[in-house]
């Protein structure tokens, strides 16, 4: 009853439960934080519709900055992003991430438009 | 099916599915880390009540602090709040916040009385 | 409808509801990085299995370490230790954790075995 899609060996990067979509936390490509941003929640909208979900049907998201001096810059990006009406839950704290040229990372947990029904 | 309240551009305060409550991360006011951590709390204990939940029906608890050195300060006012025989699942690290005088952030994860039903 | 294992004052170790586990989040022991998560997962595995679950039934795994530099020293245990073809969803960061001695630690969900019928 547990849905997996892009298995490998150290993670999945989607993860289904009873309507829950589990994303694993995604970066993005750039030089500026704005440029990671915008490529992270590319790949987020992504993996989302992969999922039968969307930026829609989000539930909870946990962002990560490498430095918080770039806050406003990354939440830009993410107030532009999120549809009028559909914010999730959201915390926001710094952590150095896995890669040093890495800025920002997105965790994303939301509903499957699909697995409502169950 | 899912519901949101405090809906902003940047996140909504709660969100309601399925009769699981996820609340943005929560902060508080004040000189200390110890005065921080009650306004935060009663925040969260306001939160949950508007969200038919409460202290007493918490998942998971991610918590937060700006310097580790504050672990015990904040536990005095965290092991006072929790009822006994109710503890959540929790977590606590070590996190920058989102402006330099915040000193602990947390997040949590709680059931809905209303939910449970569901 | 919550169910709570080792509940202390503080936190309780397992707490499940609705067939979800939520465990507190886990350090291990060891001089090494390898060490600390091994006996890391150890727990985990211990927690997981009193729960009716296992490390094949894991949804969300968070890894914070307290030093990026001990990325690749943990990956090459979580990669060994996570069974082909039941990775799941997983993102780490840089936090310093509760004691300084600590270099890792590792907060999952995961289903109930038990909890899948619900």
């Amino acid at each position: 009853m547990i849905e997996r899609l892009d298995i490998g060996t150290r993670m999945s990067k989607i993860v289904k439960h009873h309507g829950i979509v589990y994303l694993c936390g995604q970066v993005g490509e750039g030089e500026t934080i704005a440029d990671q941003t915008r490529t992270c929640l590319e790949r987020v909208d992504s993996l989302l519709k992969r999922a039968g979900s969307s930026r829609c049907h989000l539930l909870q998201a946990t962002i990560w900055l490498a430095s918080m001096k770039d806050f406003e810059e990354m939440n830009a990006v993410w107030d532009a992003w999120v549809p009028p009406g559909f914010a999730p839950a959201r915390a926001c704290g710094e952590a150095k991430l896995a890669r040093p040229e890495l800025g920002v990372e997105i965790i994303v947990t939301a509903v499957s438009a699909s697995g409502d029904q169950i």
